[in-house]
């Protein structure tokens, strides 16, 4: 057993380096890095708020909004002020990003399912099941750290 | 076979998400972050290359570099020019590093072993096969990808 669980971790390692290989080949020559492609997946048609950004990518909200700083920079993405509470505010997408988004497949979602096309159905079940169980192992174990 | 696909995403982003609160929580209020812990890990009683260190934790060498400089600065790591060729560093672990190790199980290889002690063998297993599964496809994908 103790050879298994040194090697989950090894995979686990292996699959989000070549996940993160995948976009940054993806991305190639612009000037973009993994972190913002992932951060402008969460943006399409309607604006964002960081904290629900921050939700989807799994990054604190401070390290969203340091990636959101850039993105505007580069012209990307905007803030706007709620017009109605102006302590909120929105995270939405410019022209210049979604004429990004026409050319690179890897900013829309489905570039995750584009990975899987050659994969049997039943291979698709197997690897979802495990990484459920694997999944919810953890974040029990979480659960029962935090209240120690 | 869709829903499937994006759900593998997401538990993927709940196995990461779960590994780092768990990281947080064990580092509690010592002044290190998560890339530092798994860096740390890394050196034991041998010294390590820049190079073997980014290899193990599957971060730039830039990226390290810059997390071995902030442990350098809080005394955890030191910075050892090879004897015999003066253009390889080494990096070693400090008497502090020594002593932060003995009160963390964080640090310790071993914290993901014990992550699955009441897990049952079979569900390991299966674990195991699976993640190997999606690692292979995707570091083919990579090759595939990169060839393109």
């Amino acid at each position: 057993m103790k050879i298994h669980t040194n090697s989950i971790r090894k995979q686990i390692g292996n699959i989000n380096k070549s996940y993160y290989d995948l976009i940054t080949h993806e991305i190639g020559d612009t000037n973009l890095t993994v972190p913002q492609v992932l951060v402008c997946r969460c943006i399409k048609d309607e604006p964002q708020m960081v904290s629900s950004i921050s939700e989807t990518v799994k990054l604190a909200n401070s390290t969203v909004s340091s990636i959101i700083d850039r993105l505007e920079k580069n012209g990307y993405v905007t803030r706007i002020r709620d017009s109605k509470d102006r302590r909120i505010v929105w995270v939405a997408g410019t022209e210049k990003l979604t004429q990004l988004r026409k050319k690179m497949p890897v900013l829309e979602e489905s570039f995750f399912e584009i990975l899987f096309e050659d994969l049997d159905e039943e291979s698709v079940e197997q690897i979802y099941r495990s990484l459920e169980l694997l999944a919810n192992h953890m974040m029990k174990k979480v659960a029962e750290y935090k209240k120690e």
